[in-house]
């Protein structure tokens, strides 16, 4: 490959400068355009983090680019569900049955901030206040707006990436070609939105409620979860639907929020002081599924990450797709010898299914989250696939697939993963003594579906 | 209701005209606004019709506002499938066992004119060259160009509704404001396209080839289809892949155009004379299904027709679908009063179904008609179904219901026809006697299901 060749990245978000670590580090020269100011400098309030759960494939990809070390310091293990009823009572259900299989709860502009910094450290120059407002498929080049200037300026490049996110530019010039490139393309919203709310740390940096879990308040339409930060506090988000008797628009005063709360989550009012405050203004949030086809242009342009898939926040899989997405087209690179039409065009036809597979995945954990977590059928078969992962090392549950290995295709996971809970979840229906089931029977039997 | 209220339908397409002329029997006041110009008047090249398969469920909305007689005059019946074999033989597949029960080609700009020469006879005003450019939902008005003087213009009713097509620009406006309006969206092409071609009249008007029929040429990846004019033409229609050894990109000399035909469809070759012209000339159409919701936006904005479920051509159900949007829709207006917030919201929540139900079995039928229409299994579930159809007046196969049931829903005729599409072609698979079935015990088998 001719490592003389100009590369450039839309998007400083996460997978954006990974992808330019990994580019980097072949030889190649890339530069990351990015609409947003440096966050690093910009005076940002502080305060509150949004946090992401980082699993396995996310920990690989960084890995590959040497950066799974610095990031892992920085991050919380979550070792399973915490979940809430409506008396305040708690139970808790690990995410697996073998030791050291967990999620990591992060901060994201923390993430962000540490993968910035790398990237510059390699000589890759990333320029802010940069919004790209097309791309140009004719000329094979890509179209800036200075923020601070209101210069426009137009780029060229060998490859052209967009990670430029849900609302990519990029992808928006793909649909607007969508005749000339039969450019499928869907958007699914959800009728259920969201609300950040924050648990504050408790006394020097304690934790209120237990650290290493992720807390659930599983009420069936409604869903409030919580994720600890690296301060003691976690970041709160309500799942809940816009319309209906208790929707967000019904939600309009103090006193029906706090007879909301009250009746459906009484064990976050004392440990959530600005409740009301926060509910009223900060904005509600909407969640779509978004797919699309192609994701390549000419063998110059192609999307990576969000741009292409954006999930729903359900599976905590979001980041790790994309970090995936990007350890996948730098193998690609190295196989194709720097062959970009070749790499883009392979990259696309094998990697779709699986962004689709994680689409899909994301809005069904959905359903189970806010209401499975809560069937005691549900929680037998938990306890099943805990017992089937501790005592076989070739057992993974659907959850585990998707979230520990860090190999296997998500539509792999998803296909296997899906048979495996039909079978368990009828196998749990009538089951009275979880103690008296044949451990080894019931394995040899999830080896032949 | 108020029938001072006025009311602007957008298209003055096949779906435009018609809503139109069943509101203004209601005494609404009706504009329609038409970016093309007016095609009675302008010196389009006659000649070519395209044709359109007209059946029950448009045939009722016609019937609704009174159209149906005056349209019918116009129309052949086709009464089942002509199928062509590589060698020139061809073989009659009826769409029904029921006398009566047959489809109707007729001409698109034929129809046209009928309709909007009925909508002027009732005074309302067709605005022809002026584009919709997009809808302004803050102040409930929808902008216009004059595409003859340039001039932009603003106009308000109390219902506006889209009958705009498959490029919507009532649509686009509902896509920019997705995030607001929670716009689900999707486009999804096929990777075949489509090319017409033309037979023309034999002597003094007669058909070159038989004329009651709907002719297919099936090929598994591709598909030929004829459909008879009035003139004593056909028009054909070529559906085809994009790329592959014999894709569209790959027939791009005489000679590989000649060799292709005269090894796949031999019997043409003689009746299309201007074959290697009109090919190499005529464009190479897309084929997209487009979905979304919601459909109308403050209780004044609608999408009718293709604007919100854009199908693929291989049912012969577009043009029905709208129409039977058309007639669902005024039946709303009734029942609802001219509440148009009600009229709107119903209609969307009870008719989505539906359309989706329709952009599915649409892209379904595309595989029957290229490749199943050739299995041997299918033939013999296609005599069993016209047996069953002959003998058992409540018997309809999924093709009758879509096709021949004017009221019942695309939803239901999708997944009851299914269902019996499963268990007829099990039952055919192995079935040596077509003869020796009991017709009596498989109907009520069929009953069962």
């Amino acid at each position: 490959m001719n490592t003389q060749e100009k590369i450039i990245i839309i998007g400083a978000g996460l997978s954006g400068p990974l992808l330019a670590i990994l580019l980097a580090k072949k030889g190649y020269k890339v530069e990351i355009y990015e609409s947003r100011t440096d966050m690093r400098t910009a005076n940002i309030s502080a305060g509150r983090s949004i946090n992401l759960a980082l699993s396995a494939r996310g920990i690989r990809a960084l890995r590959s680019a040497g950066m799974d070390e610095i990031v892992m310091k920085e991050a919380l293990p979550m070792e399973g569900r915490i979940i809430h009823d409506k008396t305040g009572n708690t139970k808790f259900m690990a995410y697996s049955g073998r030791a050291g299989e967990h999620i990591n709860s992060i901060s994201r502009g923390g993430l962000n901030i540490i993968l910035m910094n790398e990237a510059e450290k390699l000589g890759i120059k990333i320029h802010f206040n940069m919004k790209c407002t097309h791309a140009d498929f004719e000329n094979n080049s890509v179209v800036f707006k200075n923020y601070e200037t209101g210069k426009i300026s137009t780029e060229t490049a060998t490859a052209i990436i967009g990670t430029d996110g849900a609302n990519s530019a990029i992808r928006q010039t793909m649909f607007e070609n969508g005749r000339a490139l039969r450019f499928s393309f869907s958007q699914a919203y959800l009728q259920h939105g969201y609300k950040e709310l924050h648990i504050p740390p408790g006394k020097n940096g304690s934790f209120l409620i237990e650290k290493n879990g992720l807390h659930i308040w599983p009420r069936g339409e409604y869903m409030l979860i919580a994720l600890p930060n690296f301060d003691g506090s976690f970041t709160v988000t309500l799942f809940h639907p816009f319309n209906g008797e208790n929707g967000f628009d019904a939600l309009t005063t103090p006193e029906k929020i706090q007879a909301f709360f009250e009746e459906e989550f009484p064990d976050v009012i004392d440990i959530i002081p600005n409740l009301l405050h926060d509910f009223q203004t900060n904005p509600t949030g909407s969640l779509a599924t978004i797919k699309c086809y192609p994701w390549q242009v000419n063998g110059r342009f192609c999307l990576v990450g969000d741009s292409s898939h954006a999930v729903v926040p359900f599976y905590g899989q979001g980041m790790n797709a994309s970090f995936e997405d990007c350890r996948i087209l730098s193998e690609m690179v190295d196989e194709f010898k720097g062959d970009w039409s070749k790499i883009f065009t392979k990259y696309q036809s094998s990697r779709k299914k699986d962004a689709d597979a994680i689409g899909d995945l994301a809005e069904e954990n959905f359903y189970e989250m806010r209401d499975h977590v809560a069937d005691p059928v549900f929680a037998k078969k938990r306890v099943l696939e805990t017992r089937l992962e501790a005592n076989y090392p070739d057992y993974y549950s659907k959850y585990a697939m998707v979230t520990f290995k860090d190999k296997l295709p998500y539509s792999v996971a998803k296909s296997l993963g899906t048979k495996q809970d039909e079978f368990l979840m009828d196998f749990c229906r009538d089951l009275t003594d979880l103690d008296a089931v044949d451990l080894d029977g019931l394995f040899r039997e999830l080896q032949e579906i």
